[in-house]
């Protein structure tokens, strides 16, 4: 099997520099950015050259490492007083995906609980790198047990229909609902998959198809429009999409066009899972009508590839995610089990087992 | 407002040539294409460069004139005789809109009518050309009728969502489905429009957005996977579509992306409607499952303006059209009156009111 370059990967020591796969360039160049200052993490993030929340989450932890290592020569205090800085910078680059503050904010209390020690600036950054990297590697693990949980629900000959990407480009490791059929794939099962396009930015035919090209599993582009029609007419036995924040009563963020294929999946009886780890849920956010939604230009609608494909003066509405109620997602596969059906219960019952 | 021109016209008399505005380069380029031979009609007809299920009939009308026309010198039985093969030709182009074969059809009943009478090859061709007249003309007075019966539905102030273009491109005079926010405009209604861009080709964006912006109406463009964001978050009165074929039980086969949104319109309790006239009924066809559906090269998936979007060898699953449940469906708006709810006995009370 052919392997992309990874979404991100820290490269050096300290100082040292984060190396993310252009992804707004797949399937037709591969471009590794070469990232040393905070300000180049904070613009790949927002023109989605690095995406998918789980890898947002984990450039971001290494983003406050690139924030601070120009200070680990200085005092401790300034590379605190910084720390609080890129902090909320890194938080402004994408307001959707909880991951993002989620790894900003652990990163930061690592480096806070070790100035309390009194320590140098250098060590101050040094265990900022150092949290950072541990946040890749469990990230990496939570993929491995949200695969291995996942993969139980499918069985051989399965087609699974599947929106925006989820896979080793969107997170570390195998992906969270891409990384579900990648699991069950390497345990012999013989499935194939729906790609959902996923306009206006394509992450469906551009990546996840590629990614399952790579992998030897068979892929069917379909535009967003046809989930009816692939339901209709193919036995289809479950979706599994990502999410970008989960709210405490398990309404989800993702991708736009998920919660149209939720609401199409519920009326064929499909069974709909959301693939993600725990730190997508917000337990601060009550519920899914509270996740604040990024808009994006409405260009990314009326233009492809440069091109204008919209009369000129004509507008579009571009909300990069919608929100899916619980009630029709059958289960959130979490590193930590499967809430089923998503509630506060079940999914506190996870957090109390993650502890 | 500026007027596009015609989707369709006859130039000239008899013979003459039908003058088609080709619709695969709007909005970019105004290329009008002068057909002479019906080989032109049909590949005008199946790159869809003319479409719309009325305008695709009324083409097809004079499509058998342009097949006969250069036989009206000869014996008025090569006529009758040449009229089979043309017919069947002409059908062979696409095979989703009945209106097609409907429009093949009665042409060639009123020439067989004619032949009975024993008159010449050129009255034969020249009766041919009179029944395409008289289709184009009464298929502008059905527009006229369902925009004013559809208009009666709307109130001031309200926002559409429609999917497709279903306007004056695709029809004859204002349209079906687009014709009744037309004609609701005109009778000073203030309206906006929410406009799925219809991938693949794109027709929502293309073309619904540039009779929308030509005739004044505000506009909003939004990928097919947003409806269910649109009517959580907007207050939406009606969906409008069109419709290429509808069963005996009002089954309705529409552009991909339909059933998708009349599933999303039902779970948001948005009433949901197809504008067409009667001609799109076929009672051949008892319900939906029996209604070919054209599935089209995935090229129409895969490349964006002969750019490749997707990883060489991906496939893609590319049906043109879905077909939505009658009972997803709270009225289906024609020439003769709306019948609502659709079913087999308020489509017989129409149908019974034109004859």
């Amino acid at each position: 099997m052919l392997t992309l370059a990874p979404a991100v990967s820290w490269e050096g020591g300290c100082p040292g520099r984060l190396a993310v796969l252009d992804q707004t360039k797949l399937p037709d160049e591969t471009t590794v950015l070469q990232l040393e200052r905070v300000e180049q993490l904070h613009d790949a993030i927002r023109r989605l050259a690095v995406r998918g929340a789980p890898a947002i989450g984990v450039a971001a932890g290494y983003g406050v490492v690139l924030g601070l290592q120009g200070l680990r020569d200085g005092a401790a205090h300034d590379v605190t007083r910084e720390l609080d800085r890129v902090s909320r910078y890194l938080t402004t680059a994408r307001p959707t995906a909880v991951n993002l503050s989620w790894a900003v904010a652990r990163v930061g209390a690592r480096v806070r609980r070790e100035a309390e020690k009194n320590v140098s600036a250098s060590a101050l950054v040094a265990a900022a790198l150092d949290e950072a990297h541990l946040l890749e590697i469990e990230e990496r693990e939570r993929c491995d047990r949200i695969g291995a949980l996942g993969a139980a629900l499918l069985r051989d000959g399965d087609a699974v229909y599947t929106h925006c990407n989820t896979g080793a480009l969107a997170a570390i490791g195998i992906g969270t609902a891409l990384g579900v059929v990648r699991a069950a794939a390497d345990q012999g099962k013989k499935l194939r998959v729906f790609a959902g396009e996923t306009r206006p930015l394509l992450q469906g035919a551009r990546l996840t198809a590629l990614e399952l090209q790579r992998a030897g599993i068979p892929v069917e582009i379909v535009t967003d429009g046809m989930c009816a029609r692939v339901f209709a007419t193919r036995k289809v036995a479950a979706v599994i999409v990502g999410a970008d924040r989960i709210a405490a009563n398990g309404d989800v963020a993702n991708k736009i066009g998920t919660c149209t294929l939720a609401i199409v999946a519920r009326h064929y009886g499909v069974p709909f899972y959301v693939a993600a780890p725990l730190s997508t849920l917000d337990l601060e956010i009550p519920d899914g009508a509270r996740i604040p939604i990024e808009e994006r230009p409405p260009e990314e609608i009326l233009e492809m590839g440069g091109r204008r494909i919209a009369p000129l003066g004509v507008d579009a509405f571009n909300p990069a995610f919608d929100v899916t109620p619980a009630s029709l997602v059958t289960g959130i596969i979490t590193e930590a089990g499967i809430a089923s059906p998503p509630g506060t219960d079940t999914i506190a019952k996870l957090l109390g087992k993650r502890t």
